[in-house]
């Protein structure tokens, strides 16, 4: 089955199991609260999970889409920060509830193993040496997990800012800056009008790193 | 419910379900062959997951443990590795038993939480800018997963080489054997007969880091 498959077959279940449940929205920029024993599911939007290193630096640890799990349960870090990145709305879960609805858990596994991938390939990026690497890593994880395919290349559906960029990348706002320009010029990327960025060539892209 | 006892429950299903089903037994330091539409669980011993960089530097992606799942569809990475890193025990499991058993599906979404609460651990340490600070957490992350109150500490039951911890900290051999000692002249942990690590104050080496 399909990525996009599982996803509509889980929508599709939250639907006829929470049909009276009301989702709750966040603006971008505001904090989600993380209760034990309580999983949020990303209805709409896309939400940042960071930690704060000692050092003062925010480090990046998932961007969690479309139905993707996040909660206190999930982590073993503190402090842990889920913060909207754009209007998010999100479902409330008990583990309770997970734990008692067999087809709930089902389609979890799912979902669990979505993010486990993107954390294991954020892991990748972290050990490459050259930020370059790291940006176009970087930049086909976010086409892969949230990019569409356009006339103009693939759209990637989450905006972040140039130092959203550098958190994740463990590097400066200025060198996100230069590397993205250097990108865009050789063809490898385009800024479209509405600030969002297409790759042109993601498989040259996806050559650079390991995927 | 317990880590502890969340593994006992799934151990008890697997075997109710898979009693005729030969474990596949692989020698520590042998490849583990891995397969689209298949995942292992292990069931006794532990694996390393790691990918090649481009730099010929290997990353380690994860250690799977009792009963933690691994498999090609559980990555997007390519080259990725699978090691025996002791002797191990796994049970081959497919994707289609998975999805046709929602019993399997439910213990396994406690799995996959596992390895994703790790490989965010591992991700929190590589954005530390210090390898001593890196060095602390990881110690405190294998205790925390591999590790066994005794009467001198917490053992850690997974014996890595320098080379291996070197790999995973993104650092040299020699800066690791440095900074073990400095650990253990600290008073933080001390290397037993067995050459496993004991956490003297676990404690310390969690503040140190973002548990």
């Amino acid at each position: 089955m399909s990525n996009r498959d599982a996803q509509q077959d889980f929508r599709l279940l939250l639907e006829e199991l929470y049909r009276e449940r009301t989702l709750r929205f966040f603006k971008a920029g505001q904090s989600i609260p993380l209760r034990n024993q309580e999983i949020w599911i990303v209805y709409r939007g896309l939400v940042q999970l960071a930690t704060l290193q000692p050092s003062g630096d925010e480090a990046l640890l998932g961007l969690a889409g479309s139905l993707m799990p996040l909660g206190r349960s999930l982590t073993l870090l503190e402090p842990y920060h889920a913060v909207a990145l754009t209007n998010v709305d999100l479902l409330r879960l008990t583990t309770e509830e997970i734990h008692s609805s067999p087809r709930l858990a089902r389609e979890l596994t799912e979902q669990m193993a979505r993010r486990l991938r993107q954390a294991e390939a954020l892991l990748a990026l972290a050990g490459k040496r050259l930020v370059i690497d790291r940006l176009q890593g970087f930049l086909y994880l976010l086409a892969h997990e949230f990019g569409h395919p356009t006339g103009e290349g693939i759209r990637i559906d989450v905006r972040l800012t140039h130092q959203q960029f550098a958190n994740a990348l463990g590097t400066t706002r200025v060198t996100v800056t230069r590397f993205l320009g250097e990108l865009k010029y050789r063809g490898l990327i385009e800024i479209g009008a509405d600030r969002r960025i297409y790759l042109k060539e993601p498989q040259r892209l996806a050559a650079a790193s390991c995927f």
